[in-house]
């Protein structure tokens, strides 16, 4: 690829990280960071201590709390806000896009208000092609990827060239990314395996073992699987890095924000206090409900997504949740329904 | 079900957690331990300490030393020795067999001198028909059921009233069986997996992080899948608790034979090393090569397999499995080949 501006929008965990790995691949990157004490502390130390706590930053990654100037001129933008917050970002930047632009979603969840996905909220509101559009995601725990350990994600483009071209400037010795063209799965993936997490963080937190957790992501990939399949996506991408590889890795973690939030619940912590003690969004606790109101608008039954939206509503007590999950009716056991 | 008499051979972890299982669900069961000590044990302490430590059994499980008393005129027999014993075994105990008798296997490998499944071994010494035969296989950590914690199973059969039957003498308040007629399915995913824990067990001594963990189950549920299509499987049994959950529980979990053996090598111990200091068979170093004639003799490729079994010939370092894993050269995500 020629030389191109490319911005990274929001300076979080997985933003930060993803700029870093755009800049080990050797292409000169903006991360745009809010507040201005981060982009000051990223361009003098190269660190982001609340999210990255000492790991060094390469180089060739520069801050900014000018998000007009990081977005104007930019070839590539690659958008790590919170997901419940792009829609009004996207309208402040929209006018300073360049004209061809390609867009890059890093976020997982779903529109409340619209019960939209990320790349469907960019096609709207900036107005661009679908084919202007990528979504990455996959088994990408951002602090171990900070920690430059080897890691695999997806790259999806309805467009394949888009998608090349982003698997491109973010190619490097430690990220492989594999290319893909179904966006529907890898974002509605993506959006569900936050939801399982925080039921799986629930029976963490219930003292429940392996068996049953792993009873758990096997409903939870199925009922995922079954969700992404009615809006059209391919079965494989279910099955690959940006389905199972993204829920197991989000799953195992202690790391993840959605199963932490989920386990302090299992613990018995109310509700209000767990949101208290969380810093960080567990995105999962605010998709849950638009993520239910997809399944019934495509006619899926997601009975995991439900119960876990009964326990945010304060509807079921935590301890009825692993009871319900694994004492389901069926007998048989078919393909998906 | 009227009375029966319910036997089950082989009193190791699973053999004997799966014999209270039954006892749990109200049935009077006989359990034949190889060592008179361990039956002595049982039947006084209602312990079987070497295996499930002080784990209380229920009153319902007495326990034998003498296999043909147990075998004559039982009407199910679960099976539960060490698959590379089950031929020798069986050839025993088959004049004594009562004609109809159920034969379920609790048993996960691959026969090595002959690469056949061990409902295949089963059909073949026993000379019964396929109906006769079951196989039990699911997200099952045998002390964590000893523990009576809430757990899923599958009991897949061709004759779908022989699953039902062995699925009624086993569904507890703790322990749910789910039935299958993809009995190939059931046994590949059983078989391969304990090959696909040695290899997550080699990354974790590697000090591998949780993407790179995450990347290897996935790839081996695909090798797993694409084996297991191409002998006759249906995609939905590995996706399923047998397949897909079993992997992740198994991988998941300190406990695990397997991820432990494997993590010994991950870790630098020589393969004779860890062989000496591993009390109980990791079933996945004898079944692997036999895995992987069988994926050649499908035109299925095994890279996983196939690296590990170059591991435990001693003809690759593990430090270069890792990266062989993780950076195949694939770069689109496309479904199964």
């Amino acid at each position: 690829m020629s030389v191109v501006k490319i911005t990274v929008l929001g300076a979080g965990s997985w933003g930060t990280t993803y700029a870093a790995v755009i800049a080990d691949a050797g292409f000169p990157v903006t991360l745009w960071a809010r507040r201005p004490e981060v982009a000051e502390e990223i361009n003098s130390t190269h660190t982001n201590e609340r999210y990255l706590g000492e790991r060094v930053l390469p180089e060739g990654l520069s801050a900014t709390d000018d998000d007009i100037a990081a977005v104007t001129d930019a070839d590539v933008i690659v958008l790590a806000v919170p997901a419940q917050t792009l829609r009004e970002n996207l309208t402040r930047w929209k006018p300073h896009l360049k004209r061809g632009v390609k867009l890059v979603s890093l976020m997982k969840g779903i529109e409340v208000d619209t019960g939209k996905r990320m790349s469907e909220v960019i096609a709207e509101v900036a107005e661009v092609a679908e084919s202007q559009i990528a979504v990455v995601s996959g088994p990408n725990l951002a602090r171990e990827i900070a920690d430059r350990q080897p890691t695999a994600t997806v790259v999806a483009s309805s467009d394949i060239t888009t998608a090349e071209a982003v698997a491109e400037i973010s190619a490097n010795a430690y990220f492989r990314p594999y290319t893909n063209t179904d966006v529907v799965g890898v974002e509605i993936g993506g959006a569900i395996k936050n939801i399982i997490a925080l039921s799986v963080g629930i029976a963490d937190g219930q003292k429940l073992g392996d068996n049953s957790k792993a009873s758990i992501i096997t409903r939870g990939l199925a009922e995922t699987s079954r969700l992404a399949a009615a809006m059209g996506a391919e079965a494989h991408t279910l099955s690959g890095l940006a389905g199972l590889g993204d829920l197991v890795a989000t799953c195992a973690s202690p790391l993840s924000r959605n199963r932490t939030f989920g386990r302090h619940l299992g613990e018995g912590m109310s509700l209000e206090d767990v949101i208290a003690h969380t810093s960080q969004t567990a995105e999962g606790v605010k998709s849950a409900p638009a993520v239910l109101a997809l399944g019934r608008r495509n006619g899926v039954d997601l009975p995991i997504t439900e119960a876990v939206c009964a326990v945010l509503a304060g509807k079921l007590q935590v301890d009825e949740l692993a009871g319900l999950l694994l004492s389901r009716k069926r007998k048989h056991e078919g393909p998906p329904a």
